[in-house]
């Protein structure tokens, strides 16, 4: 078994997150949904409880004392976010409501750009077959009402981006490349440096879907080496150990400063009449009324809490679980494991089928000894195409799971097996 | 002085709020800057905290125990919002992040719609001139796009909408009427109903902003008369003892059915291929990605709160406190109050001038005696315009304040008076 990697601190982190002392059914929770959502840990909530009770305004707007802290409080809270990702300006960094918000936030500015990023008839976006759906419906969107057209990149019968055809499918015509940095269904690593790169020669903008990879590896946009870069990156906060009601958006300066704006309101305009608008500079021209506020400061705490242990050190961790898992489903007889075999080309995330079994069913059997893991298409209704199959059962862990927690999950698939009489 | 109405248990309603036990400079904190964002009740963290610490999950996705504790709580919380404003069906209730995505959703759905809600070249949109800019902005962006023409209601020298021109306004081109209910400025309570008549009569959506009603007025929308009701209604968390991060749009069930969907991804889909999506029934057509879940439990846990006090009561109280501030105000030399004069006409909001001094400063020097006031053009540029000025000072109440803490504001622009030598 392979368990280098470790968290050594892991006890001290679980006893971080309230809910994981909770029963299910009598046993104790087993939480293995974190890619559905992750858990909070005290910091968090504290750090939510203490500005609702003692720093709550609306900022920006407001001169007084209260104001000043709460303001203080949620720009703050774009610096720690700012830092976590290696943004190189703050003011890039754009707070929407989730994932989805700020990728639609992109196709939708694209939808009324003119100019450099204007998208018409003979344009193309690519996309891959792996999306999330978030990242497949605005671009469908986008395609049908400006008369343009959607490519994507398959995938490889080992769950892996079929990247064979790149120069067929990223070319002159297209506009955007926009794919997902680690698959949520398959669990893949995608390499986003080498896309990026040939998407920068044909000058499209390339939009990263970070929601898993943001969580579980770190993440530097300075780091990147020249054209590799992402021009958007975008992440949501209940994956960072954050609450949910926000997102981000990070966005190319030069690319933002272009864009049209997305919603109208308050704080994104510089003077407003009845006949016309002009609109603020980044970030706020993005971010119309009253922003997520509590959830911004939430969000800092988070960001601030995963740095402090260290993201390297979390991505080791799930390397180390994720590759326990796998042993671990590789002893369950009819289990039958979606994406990449090999740990270190994946995220903590694994989407399993089981002979003979609905995974709706293997999920409500598991929960009943305790163990929470997630059973449908998890918004990837393509990439289940892909594989012939209309749902799966999937296991997800994060920075707080035992390998003890593993073990019961192997335990309760052997459990289900029994129940259902399978051989 | 005018105090009948008041709360009678208002001793206990502020001991409800943790944050009013604050002090500011040094001084207790008197927060009269509701209608900018309302203080949060205990009851609305400790849910919030509860949701946090023992039933998070995300919803809808999740077949384990804590997934449908989360999803029970959440849709728990749009019957109770559905409930608060008489809403005629639950699914009718779509949380967004704050009310201007509420009206920007109906703006950019309106954008793409095809048939009977189609707007084009000749088509008009109505407005008023004392719109904040959530409801400026996204007709102006609407219009500009669809090269349809945006127009607006006045406003009378006394603050309230001018409709003598109601049938020069509202005309077989209207395609779109989009109203305040009550003022953010000027506090004006606008006749709603009989413009809705109008706007119905020849056809066109009723769009109402009840950002600043809905937490101070009681509202039924099944209690309007034949024609009367509008279309939409928006309203957001944070003004009504809720969390930031949560806004809601009530919308009629044919119309919401009929436009097409605003943001793309999960849960708001039937059906998605590569090559094209369906889209979800109503209200999750409208809610992509995970929604705002404990800002929805939050959400409430507030209006349950609003619900006990009774709204009847809050507003009984607010115009008790509006009436007593208006006569305070009254006895400061060179204020000038801005918006009607009689406390029946308008909501619990009351800007000012004070002759001589530049509305930052009065705010500055009146937070140095503890109280809380905003300064500036309050998102409503053309409600100033209207009046000549760039900025004004406003006070706003909530069912949480006091007459003594009135007089802690008047005699705090006393002190500002004095303070600056005026005579």
């Amino acid at each position: 078994m392979t368990l280098e990697g470790l968290l050594p601190e892991l006890e001290m982190i679980r006893a971080d997150f309230p809910i994981l002392e909770r029963t299910v059914h009598g046993l104790p929770l087993v939480y293995l949904d974190s890619a559905n959502t992750s858990q909070k840990p005290q910091i968090v909530i504290d750090t939510m409880v203490d500005h609702l009770e003692r720093h709550n305004a609306n900022v920006a707007r407001a001169m007084h004392q209260l104001g000043a802290e709460s303001t203080e409080a949620f720009e703050g809270a774009r610096d720690k976010v700012a830092g976590f990702i290696g943004a190189p300006s703050r003011d890039e960094v754009i707070f929407t409501k989730n994932a989805s918000e700020a990728l639609n936030l992109v196709a939708n500015t694209l939808a009324w750009a003119r100019g450099r990023y204007e998208i018409g008839a003979g344009d193309e976006v690519v996309i891959t077959e792996m999306e999330h759906h978030s990242n497949i419906v605005p671009w469908q969107l986008l395609t049908e009402r400006k008369g343009a057209t959607l490519r994507w990149f398959g995938v490889t019968d080992d769950g892996q981006l079929d990247t064979s055809n790149i120069d067929e499918l990223i070319t002159e015509r297209t506009k955007v490349v926009a794919l997902t940095w680690v698959s949520n269904m398959l669990g893949t690593i995608n390499p986003i440096a080498a896309i990026a790169k040939r998407a920068h020669e044909v000058g499209a903008l390339v939009v990263v879907d970070g929601a898993q990879a943001v969580p579980q590896m770190p993440v530097d946009l300075q780091g990147f080496g020249p054209g590799e870069a992402p021009d958007f990156l975008i992440f949501t906060g209940h994956k960072v150990v954050g609450p949910t009601g926000i997102g981000v958006l990070w966005g190319r300066r030069e690319v933002l400063e272009e864009l049209p704006p997305f919603l109208g309101g308050g704080e994104m305009i510089a003077t407003v009449t009845m006949a016309r608008s002009t609109y603020a500079g980044i970030p706020h021209k993005f971010e119309a009324g009253t922003p997520p506020i509590v959830e911004a400061v939430g969000l800092g705490a988070a960001v601030e809490y995963l740095g402090h242990v260290g993201m390297e050190n979390v991505r080791r961790h799930e390397h180390a679980i994720t590759a326990y898992a796998l042993e671990g489903l590789a002893t369950v007889p009819g289990i039958k494991v979606l994406g990449p075999a090999d740990a270190a080309l994946r995220g903590g995330a694994i989407s399993f089928e089981l002979d003979g079994v609905h995974p709706h069913d293997i999920a409500q059997v598991v929960d009943s000894r305790g163990v929470a893991i997630r059973a449908g298409h998890h918004c990837a209704k393509p990439a289940h195409q892909r594989f012939g199959v209309q749902a799966s059962t999937r296991m997800s862990s994060y920075l707080y799971t035992t390998p003890a927690e593993i073990d019961a999950f192997i335990e309760a698939l052997e459990y289900t097996r029994s129940y259902f009489k399978l051989s």
